[in-house]
């Protein structure tokens, strides 16, 4: 029998949907995909775990729902860093520091967005939402060769490479278990030789120094 | 009951064997993994499914044995690229452009080493054998630093960094189904800008141009 959904109805519907997404995040943060289980999730949020299967109608949506909201997230940093103001190479610093950043104070999490094995659904998500970050870098390094800050190159490549390069760098620290290492030492060296790195990639002209102090 | 192998059997078992490999490697690398299936690749080196089983166990066995030959295969060709005589800026122009040639020209098997999904032991295996490359290129760059040819660096991450830069830049073309872009105007743009943006990561000193005709 077909029913509608009245406005209030459909509002607790939601609401319940957001519960279990924000407790489902929660615990991915804390302990990864692996380490998450739906009866754990149906803990953390106070309901029944066929409750959630009303919700979601597997792991693997719930886990994409997940990773898609905490992505949105991190590429709202990502954007939020590109609009401080600045010559090209100063705004591309901020920004591969601010994703250096978080991903290694939040590396549980960056782990679950970058690179920890989940399934076929979340690796095309995986490739999807690093267009955002992409597409940022390229805007930043295309105002700076208009600006003449940087020197011509082809700023689409240049801005995938730079992305390639970012998470391939911050993969080892990911990978390792240790959970203790942030604000290390070896951690500042490596933030900023991968922001220097990115910044020679960047090809800032000679009148622009990478880092103007 | 045990008995031993006469090294005649074993001969023969150890022929039979890389017969399957190698069937299996033609057909991964004309199809990857997913257009490939244990009967083709039976037919193909002409013996039974059967005879496949007694001496892989699974399939993610034998593909795991196509991926690390074709793996050690390509990083022979990769360290053959970096003993070109040259300044480190050329050798490593060279590397990339050598990298990026052959997996455009091969890039089924290209896509089959560096992201078709195919299962948790070759995800493993795909992350092990970057090492090499970048093990490659940071000698390069190190011997470039010593010879002031670059700028003051920390070569292990600017190595992490081309490596990154290389696969992600190679991901879109690979990931495309067309086949025959391979010598386009576009795909040569594309190795070019690459190579340019890969030799601006390491830093080349001023006297030293990217590439000293």
């Amino acid at each position: 029998m077909a029913y509608r959904r009245t406005p209030r109805m459909q509002q607790r519907i939601d609401a319940t949907r957001a519960q279990i997404a924000d407790a489902a995040r929660r615990l991915v943060a804390a302990s990864g995909y692996a380490g998450t289980g739906i009866p754990e999730i149906a803990r953390a949020a106070g309901i029944s775990t066929g409750s959630i299967y009303r919700h979601f109608p597997s792991k693997a949506a719930l886990f994409q729902e997940v990773f898609q909201k905490a992505s949105r997230h991190e590429i709202a940093a990502f954007a939020q860093a590109a609009q401080v103001p600045g010559t090209a190479p100063e705004r591309l610093a901020g920004m591969v520091e601010t994703f250096a950043r978080r991903a290694l104070r939040g590396r549980t999490l960056a782990r679950a967005l970058l690179v920890e094995p989940v399934g076929p659904e979340l690796d095309a998500d995986r490739r999807r939402f690093r267009a955002p970050y992409q597409a940022l870098i390229e805007e930043v390094l295309s105002e700076g060769m208009a600006a003449a800050e940087l020197v011509p190159q082809d700023p689409r490549i240049t801005s995938i490479c730079i992305v390639g390069a970012i998470v391939e760098t911050l993969l080892g620290p990911l990978s390792e278990r240790s959970g203790c290492t942030q604000g290390t030492e070896e951690e500042e060296a490596l933030v900023r030789a991968l922001v220097e790195t990115c910044l020679r990639a960047a090809g800032p002209r000679p009148q622009t120094p990478p880092r103007s102090e």
